[in-house]
């Protein structure tokens, strides 16, 4: 089939590639950096979304943010300009679920369909093919999408037949992904600072209630010191910015949410964004005098 | 072996009685209630502190907080009056970790060896004696309390050898549990206002990487709006202060952990402290406009 995606980073790039080794025609674009490698893999270059969407029967887009997005499909010369009745619109990005009903309603009023299809799982998953999809929009979208979903995930989930539904749940995950890491580092620093040794104390919570995917492995990533990413740090705050913003939009109190956010400003200021969002470590670590 | 225990609420009266069941002969006191129970199961009732420790060769204490410790080891008629050069003192109850250190010294001033030995599970564990037990304490005191901690845990480690280690591990067990259970909260309530499904929601999020023992345990309590005990909201909130107040004495940040213990304010505003902590989510609700 032929495939139009927009968006080819971190993420983008190997969900891609997966699709051109799943056999399709890929026709690509990327606002910011000339997609190289995912040419040399068989992919078509594109000078626009408009004309991504003049060749692709299905468009996906994969950017960083809500306004990448809006740009991606409604700026100049962007998807909208280029779609006909009957395309399928398919939003990868992690963007606000509020928006994206708003972007839906646009493509609809061009008679082309619309999935907000937001992922988890970072790089390791999206270069095995193997994230999870969370699905907000029309079954019968979904049925036309599942093949290439296929290509790029391992878990596929309708969260709802209502567009936006699928960034929800990816909200919700960041919500707690976010929190919980927050929640590691402030246990793991008061830890060293009591004197005792956070390695055998993680150990220890990994059998019992405090048990988290994010304890095993942010949480030895954290005892390793090591902090390459993994999730950049700056994405981790852009995502609880989605949430905090559709909070507000919503009359939604997230008070532990709004606190783990604030921490980022600090990461941003020594300069660690670029680093994995564990970098809060840090800033727990300096605030407790080193 | 004759022990003495002290405090036998809804934890410590199956703690007692698996000791009770594994042979041992128990000299026991409450300083609220008759252990009517643990009587009837073959144990000893003592008038004080003092008493229990002059007739129990080892003296276990499992109460509510830090000055319950204190009261029951140091108050009048307590145990430090009865001990004899020898004794060891096993403190199970969670407090703090730094008054931990200084009720250590004054035992340890008496000729007794001293543990904290602060557990996790909840009852149901506490009633299977499959408790996990975090230790800090000297390898031959712990090597003496092995054969009765066994009788009520499953898992005993040594966090470390000097007091307090055990419940440095047990406050960062609570940051995390209760930051967890709020991030949970927060992405639920978040999920419902956006008109999603939190059932669905929480069910994808289990395979990824938001995946933690409270999104299963508490998170399923919480779409079944089952608010029953477990564990109190007013013993969490003791346990999030246990933390703030340790954090202040060593010199440590804790904003999300500060932010969570604030709603547990909200909790008893509305006269549920006695329901499980999972309440926040009512709160939480309410803030949203119910």
């Amino acid at each position: 089939m032929d495939i139009g995606f927009i968006g080819l980073g971190i993420m983008g790039g190997p969900m891609a590639r997966n699709l051109v080794e799943g056999g399709h025609a890929l026709f690509v674009h990327d606002a910011a950096q000339l997609p190289v490698a995912i040419i040399e893999a068989g992919a078509t270059a594109c000078v626009s979304g408009r004309e991504v969407a003049e060749r692709g029967e299905i468009v996906i887009t994969m950017v960083p943010d809500t306004p990448d997005v809006e740009a991606a499909l409604f700026g100049p010369e962007g998807v909208a300009e280029g779609l006909s009745p009957g395309q399928l619109v398919i939003d990868m990005s992690s963007i606000s679920p509020t928006a994206t009903q708003r972007f839906a309603a646009r493509i609809g009023a061009l008679g082309c369909d619309y999935l907000d299809a937001p992922v988890s799982g970072g790089p390791p998953k999206a270069e095995d093919g193997t994230l999870t999809i969370m699905v907000g929009g029309a079954e019968d979208a979904l049925a036309r999408a599942r093949p290439l979903l296929e290509l790029m995930g391992a878990t596929i989930t309708l969260i709802g037949t209502r567009n936006g539904d699928g960034q929800v749940a990816k909200v919700a995950n960041q919500i707690i992904v976010g929190l919980t890491v927050e929640a590691v580092a402030e246990a793991l620093v008061f830890t060293a600072k009591a004197g005792a040794d956070p390695a055998k104390v993680r150990a220890a919570l990994l059998g019992g209630a405090a048990a988290s995917r994010v304890l095993e492995n942010q949480g030895g990533r954290m005892i390793a010191r090591d902090f390459a990413p993994g999730f950049r740090a700056e994405l981790q705050q852009k995502d609880l910015n989605v949430a905090l913003s559709a909070a507000r939009e919503l009359g939604v109190v997230l008070p532990a949410t709004a606190a783990a956010e604030q921490i980022y400003n600090a990461v941003r200021a020594r300069g660690a964004e670029k680093d994995d969002h564990i970098s809060v470590l840090k800033v727990l670590e300096d605030l407790a005098g080193g």
